[in-house]
């Protein structure tokens, strides 16, 4: 049994770690922690964990946290860096939920997270937690930053695109609907059910924090400079994103299923559906697969990737478990084989 | 292994029962039956079961079926009546989540249901199957009726004011709010998302199957004459319902919460909030938990109890696996411990 | 032309005001206060007022809104009456959609309010503004209290039974269910998209603030004490109460359908369906119209009333304007003609 | 008064005919027209018109129609083009809101319609019934073709980048997401509450009817040939379409907000919102405004406009009635000022 601690636990990720590890055989959940909650019962804040989380939050303490194998950070951006180094030393391993070890530039992140980096010399380490990108090196990991929800979907439908030079790089959209979960458990007005629900609206056009990361992720794997346009819509549902992602081909000659299915014909998390598919996020609401289908609309020269996840699972906690397993060397699957909730 | 069947399994109650099946240590799923849609892949139109499950649907086959030790009937009403009998004949157990086997007089099930019941000599043998109700006979049972949706809600909030005698039996009140799930898949105007989608109404008032289910079993149990007035409605969501109780109370300085946490302390899949909770449907979304609270408003004499369920979980699929495992001696909640998606 | 104030105009209330106020004939919006949000343009706020509202919001200022005929206050508990008496005295006319003005009892409002009341001397000039019940004195009144949502269906449900004396007064049950916009205009947790979405749940059972208005009032027109158990629930959707209510008939061959009709008949914002019917708050989104159907179920001594309107309308902005055509001797349906927006 | 007839107004595009043409100063709604509920009141179908529209549904009778002198087809596709032309004889005008007549070349139509079209000799008379578009023909026009749902967001949205000429026309891509109405008001499984609530998915990416109607306006006014992807989604609301654009710049020292201001500056339902802006759906709900935002994000070579409508009014009945009070020389928002229903 892996012992782990959950730091921050108290938004919609954090929970829903809680969720994926109490019926995860190898996990042992140690603490959990939270400022804001300390020495309340978790079940108190998330009635559906009643039976299954016996644990109260306490408040941070280094002490405690370096008594557990693995730590995961579930915190708002700008926690986890500040801690991660002495975990590490103290020979925790840590998976990040949060956008601090994602990026490689400490300046980038400085640009974009409106602060400078408080473990800079972290950033080379740290391994960016996408199975199916970084497999190999995830396993030796101590430190793996956990992709966001959005660059996650956007990610894996792109790569195949990408690894084998059929798109122009420079004509890439990613255009992406993320149900309000994707905004994190706390009170604002634009998820209030009356301004979220029944509406639909694009936000942050002109630049969400997701972009560098999904820039710098395709970048690495193409071998022409990436043009993204990403516009990220919120859209009014609980869970699910689902992305359309656009981009020129190269070659309209190309077999784009076939790409697909060779590509990920050996991972368990992510399903092609068959050619002319449509997707629903709702079959993917509480699983960590992240489901795909390729067209190419009038057979034309634009091929259209639709890729759908749930944004707490795939895109936040179950691939941080993904990770975990990987990292001790569990098959990968281990508690994640659960599927999707439909209706 | 248990070898299962699972007679019609195109509906929500159908699909439901395969997901969790499909988690089911000691379940093996043998065959899946539907007439209209024989020969397709069972992921073909559950796309959330890819990987999950690998049967296709093939015609229902008497002979076939009597291979299985199981057999789940998750068919529309007055389907399961015409089968069950050879089936049992053959030494099947059966299991029946639609309505066919709940009432124990066919003359009233004829009047409720439209058409003469086709095996009345089974009534008297088919356990009702609220394992609360009846754990020792689903035991020893070949036939079992799964209870409705709405009655397992609203029983569980009454039982223990009737077992004790603590109510006016003639006072009942079940004022209860049900997901649109619940009416089942099929195109219908009224559950059409421009019609069951932000707004809410009332239905059948002038008298629901589920009637006579209810007062049956709280007969049974009250020394005095029952009288129940039950309104149902449609909420604009799509798994739970919550039922709101309300009764006269015989003695005002009884102590409700005692009561009832002394009535379900050791059930598995009951569970009473604190003094003055207000559980959310939400809390139990695709578990097999019945979540209760009771109050007792301006300290005057009625009672109010609040109960929460999944429809398509306690209130179908998750219950008739919990009368699964007691049927077959296996641990009650096989299968069944996973805890509910929230958000 | 009426020249008109708004004090608090940045909740749903207020917003609702100003929808329902461009399009009527007689009114002139003058001004438009908010303490939080002086100087910026409504527009701003409510996109959907663009092209209809060309105000800015102003801060409250006491001699700029006794230069109004009409002040509404659209603000929190608790303002209104700090400021009603100086409005008051310069000759403004007055409705407050606030509960400050409700009842009638000081020391009553205290208990439940949490303050001592700013201005007692004022409740008993005060006229509740349901003209369906005090339409002669609306028209004399210089202050309208303006009737809660729930308190306007729930009144409207029981008046004929009671005024009638055809039901046991100590056994009225109002199961009543509230869209969220019924929560205000406010980021808050249980609000959110992912916490009000999606699921269902009761609150406040032990006391909501609605109570003690819907007794003064049924009190009133009532020959025996009465004993109302008031719940109130959360539907996932935006706008919308359903009302159920339950009483037991002192005579159960009376014909309710022909009461209702009765007492309703000249009623232009209360529609009578036809006996047997199930009215979906739907049907009165947008509108100033309580739709009403009577039922008794199993043709025994429970009388059912179903009871829709639109909260933020007949519940609050749209009663508020039909008080203002009364106090000002127009037509009583000025402004408040546009059918409800379905689907 | 012009007297009017609604032929097929039995779904939400004719139910919503009927809620704006009961508020309409100059129309005299005459006759309502349904094969399947003729002799039903309308407001048994519709009991948000209870009070609002006294007509029973009449079976479609040729002469009585010709006694109007405007008839609106609200039918599904393929039923006006048999009837228009005897009504066009009679002196008849005609707007058909299905599409019948939005292209002009019946080969085209045949294959996107799956038959032949049936009064091909009336398609050069029919005029496109885009105001923004073809103002002045409509004025003069007897046969309206009222533009699809999809195609007035998006040509909207495309209108002010074409006629000047300052994008690349073959890099057009409309990722546009609808609202559950716009699949029509019939019940169909993936619009039931439980398969499109809480979830989205794109569907027609192979290929979606309104793309050539889409394709020949943007042609004629575009000097190059036009490419254009155009992928819609469903999106878990009722009512609303959110168009997103994408194109690329010939020239990106462009001041775009200038010239969409300039474009749309007389336009009475295209509202522009300030530069940045991102507008809900809500915001247009119940309105017959299309309110857009332009974006160029990163400072790229990629243009961004975001439209939104509500795809039951800008995108169906309103704009038929924006073209009936041009084809009848009454002021074009003559019924059509009612700001949106927020929230």
């Amino acid at each position: 049994m892996i012992k782990i601690g959950v730091v921050g636990a108290t938004g919609y990720t954090g929970v829903e770690l809680l969720r994926l590890l109490s019926g995860h055989a190898e996990a042992e959940l140690h603490l959990v922690t939270s400022r804001t909650e300390q020495g309340r019962a978790v079940t108190d804040l998330f009635p559906n964990l009643r039976g299954s989380v016996e644990l109260n939050f306490i408040d941070p303490d280094p002490e405690q946290l370096k008594s557990c194998e693995l730590v995961f950070f579930a915190t708002p951006n700008g926690v986890a860096m500040h801690h991660a180094s002495e975990l590490l030393d103290a020979g925790c391993k840590v998976i990040d939920l949060s956008a601090d070890f994602r990026l490689q530039d400490a300046d980038t992140w400085a640009d974009w997270y409106g602060e400078d980096h408080a473990s800079p010399q972290l950033l080379e380490q740290a391994i960016y937690g996408l199975p199916e990108l970084n497999r190999e090196q995830i396993k030796n990991a101590e430190l793996v930053a956990n992709p966001g929800c959005y660059p996650t979907a956007i990610q894996l439908g792109f790569l195949p695109l990408l690894e084998q030079d059929l798109v122009h790089a420079d004509s890439l959209i990613a255009d992406a609907k993320s149900g309000v979960s994707g905004a994190g458990r706390k009170a604002v007005m634009t998820s209030q059910f009356c301004e979220a629900g029944d509406s639909f609206k694009a936000y942050s056009v002109d630049g969400h924090r997701h972009l560098p990361e999904i820039k710098q992720s395709l970048q690495k794997i193409s071998k022409e400079e990436i043009d993204l346009v990403f516009v990220p819509h919120l859209t009014p549902m609980i869970r699910g994103i689902h992305a359309t992602l656009y981009a020129r081909l190269k070659d309209t000659s190309i077999d784009l299923q076939q790409v697909f299915a060779q590509r990920y014909k050996h991972e368990p998390f992510v399903d092609l559906m068959p050619s002319g598919s449509h997707p629903d996020t709702s079959s993917v609401r509480g699983s960590n697969t992240c489901r795909l289908a390729c067209h190419r609309p009038q057979d034309g020269s634009t091929v259209v990737v639709l890729a759908v996840e749930d944004n707490l699972v795939k895109g936040a906690a179950g691939q941080a478990i993904q990770n975990m397993n990987l990292m001790f060397s569990l098959p990968e699957t281990t508690g994640l084989t659960a599927p999707a909730v439909y209706p």
